[in-house]
């Protein structure tokens, strides 16, 4: 059998720009997990794990012109998206390295002895330590923020767990430049290379969750693929934590009070955030729940300016832009659906941005409109149109779950009258982030931040950006009545490196 | 159909006590869920979930005599154990009371908005919600801990989350007693009985597990019923965690040195250990890595003089009983085990304890031997006789994952001299909990706990025992731009509620 070659192909035109390199066999896949487990202790030290983290975002930001040049050729995406998606990728590396420093992640409580308790308490000092190699999954929409040098990759690291990525297809040229960066700057602290590993095709994916020394996984990508690995965690003898981004329709609620007032600015800012980056963010508003009525009807015409106001553009490869035109195809087709501005193709690589209108009514109920309640990846968002309340309820009880749930009020609801807060307890079910009078692109890296949601938004509960997302990669583990000696400094009374703990129940800072 | 009698049954004579109930329908299993699920709203005031499970305790204590007639009856544990294990019950509902007032666990992290951040960070708000219905299925072998107002229904109430309870069918009396007193204490605080729901039934945990409005399950039993609902919550179109506890060896590791110094107590220690509550603890010591040579014959002998003091007793039902006699039997007939004391058979309801003894070479390798690195429920341990590091260290590397792991040292390496910390790091990938120079039996409920461990130890990284145990029932949501008039208090700036938050980045307490 020969290896099948990797190409690094340019969307813009379909052509193949060179071959990149070969897809991992099994044998290479196991290599590289073994050359990852074997790099573990090399982590340990939490010192060099920050110092090594902030060596690469400097060393991302030494080659940014080359790395944004390749970057823009594979993915399309624009020098001026591409230079600040890398310079989030740079802060985030550094947001973990200080988290790192900061030590509160390891979750450090101390009990001494107290023969009085029911059982009695003997001396117990918990904390938390890496849960092995994770394996992680690029994804095709942000090649540097989710992808070898992004979130996944820094909070596992920052963890103290060594990585094997398993690059997207549609930036294997990239994917390779960006881990000979992180290899960089681990060698100049002494780390070796195996703590981040990189393979490439589709079947190396599936080998790669099935590693028995694969000790956790995270992905950003679509439904069936996330799935099918999820399930495969969960197949295994050992079933592991799989971390998935799967899909996510991010509703919008335009109150009638919003409509009223901002019926143009709302328009316009829907216009922009569906269609940014070609409409493929993960948090791309994908149903827009806006009341009938003029008002509405006003909202909708300041939409249709604005998104016919929008440039074509180019999708990320020829297999999205195949399923974003069927896709748009099929929705478009269905009874009661209008396409006011006709989302599709615009020339043999390109597509125009669009939207599609149905009455609520239509979606409230089991049948073919439930399509509409999927995540279409690409410009499109759909627009229903509420006749009231009880239609709108109806519709909210109906969805999945999302990353993000947006409302937007009128100042006097944003100001606590009428019925927001309950129209926001009642979007709270639905998502992992809920905003008022904003739009849901635009994820920040900050402490707070999550980015997660039920399923499918995401396979678990927890959060792929902000500084908890260190949590997903390491476990609990207790030490029961252990000497001093023999203890990590982190688990001993004196406190040598001053971290955050529970003391004897007392949260000391 | 008619519905099947769930009997209590008394495991010193095998006889039926009373018919307590019969098992739940798949009706009546959605509508119980369905009554949980209509009681969540009423879990939300923290103060109220509180004063509940103090109540809760209250009112265990106020029936104990009744209740550990009826658990005695019907688990044989013994008025002694069973006093003691009620208590603890009791303590740990008011423990969990104690965090709902803190509300540390509620994980609040707040940011004002940074124009200059990279992206621009706006105002966020994050804290934790409950996720529904939580599914708990009760233990056989702790019918007040780890059962109806056990550790998992204690912690998913001190969440918010209603629960379920799959009784386990050697308490089904025991399980209505308690449950009434659950409910007693709900009503006392304006609390709908839906609360917490309780089913009897095979078919009904099944259900149960599938049911689309169950948010989250937490069980305690073995690998073959949990893995099966493991698989089961997995496969859900809308996949929830599933926090099992399996099984576990919980390995001992004693040095030469504990050995040369300590034989007797060792010998005695073990022998109280692995026999107590008739060896029928998730953490009964299954393993134990004893050194070659006379120290270490001394300690064989000394367990052996314990153990044959020991009283026969009475398993918890007779399918156990049943599958302890069949798993000691394979394991003793396999090449070079031998029984110093045999366990077995007593009588026609009671067992004996006793212990097997291999050379550790014979666990070097796959094949039959391999059985012995399986948990055996019951009253017997398998001691593994090595004869160098090498041969401790290569059994080492085959062991599963276990809830412990215990090292027996000398004076000298508890004070950190020759090898001790690298064996402590050695075990510590292997288990949830570490201990030095005492027994694993034994659970105390305290801040720092973990009681859970890598697979089949438990089917996620999380604890059952413990304040950190509420974790599981919660997922954070974070609001974005949300105006203080529609932010509930916990998220507001002046705190009024004086919570633990991340502040602007920095911890304040």
């Amino acid at each position: 059998m020969t290896a099948a070659p990797v190409w690094s192909v340019d969307p813009r035109t379909g052509k193949h720009r060179e071959q990149v390199a070969v897809e991992a066999t099994a044998d290479e896949v196991d290599a590289t997990v073994r050359e990852a487990h074997a790099a573990r202790g090399a982590l340990a030290d939490r010192t060099v794990r920050a110092a090594f983290l902030r060596s690469a975002a400097a060393g991302l930001e030494t080659v940014s012109a080359l790395l944004i040049e390749v970057a823009d050729a594979e993915s399309a995406l624009g020098p001026v998206r591409l230079t600040g998606e890398l310079a989030r990728t740079a802060y985030q590396l550094r947001a973990f390295a200080d988290l790192v420093d900061e030590g509160a992640f390891l979750d450090v409580v101390i009990d001494h002895p107290d023969p009085a308790a029911t059982p009695p308490v003997p001396d117990l000092r918990r904390w938390k330590i890496p849960l092995g190699v994770v394996a992680v999954y690029a994804a095709s929409n942000f090649p540097f923020a989710f992808s070898v040098a992004g979130g996944d990759t820094a909070s596992a690291l920052a963890a103290g767990c060594p990585v094997v990525v398993k690059a997207h297809p549609d930036h294997p040229a990239l994917s390779e430049l960006v881990a000979k960066v992180l290899r960089r700057a681990a060698a100049g602290h002494g780390l070796p290379a195996g703590v981040v590993g990189l393979v490439h095709g589709f079947t190396a994916g599936v080998d790669l969750i099935r590693h028995p020394l694969v000790a956790a996984a995270g992905f950003t990508g679509s439904v069936r693929g996330g799935r099918a690995l999820f399930d495969a965690a969960a197949a295994r003898p050992v079933p592991i934590p799989f971390h998935g981004e799967l899909g996510s329709l991010n509703p919008v609620v335009v109150t009638e009070g919003a409509a009223a007032g901002r019926a143009q600015e709302i328009g316009a800012g829907l216009a922009a955030s569906m269609t940014l980056g070609v409409g493929q963010f993960c948090v791309k508003p994908g149903l827009v729940l806006v009341p009938s009525g003029a008002h509405g009807d006003g909202l909708v015409k300041a939409l249709m300016d604005a998104v016919s106001d929008t440039e074509p553009g180019v999708l990320l490869d020829h297999r999205m832009r195949d399923a974003f035109l069927a896709g748009v195809g099929e929705r478009a087709a269905l009874p009661e659906v209008e396409s006011p501005v006709t989302p599709g193709a615009a020339g043999a690589h390109t597509v125009g941005a669009g939207f599609l209108t149905v009455p609520a009514a239509r979606l409230n109920q089991a049948g073919a409109h439930e399509l509409l309640l999927e995540e279409c990846f690409g410009p499109v968002t759909v627009v229903a149109r509420y006749a009231d309340e009880d239609e709108l309820t109806a519709v909210l009880d109906r969805l999945p779950g999302s990353l993000t749930a947006t409302v937007q009020l009128s100042p006097a609801e944003a100001a606590g009258e009428g019925d927001a807060a309950s129209l926001l307890a009642r979007l709270t079910p639905l998502a992992g982030r809920v905003l008022v009078d904003g739009w849901p692109t635009g994820v920040a890296v900050a402490p707070a931040q999550h980015h997660g949601g039920p399923y499918p938004a995401t396979t678990s509960t927890s959060t792929s950006v902000g500084g908890t997302a260190v949590e997903r990669w390491l476990r609990p583990v207790v030490y029961q009545n252990t000497p001093e000696p023999l203890l990590p400094p982190e688990l001993r009374d004196d406190n040598p490196l001053n971290l955050p703990r529970r003391y004897d129940g007392v949260l000391e800072r």
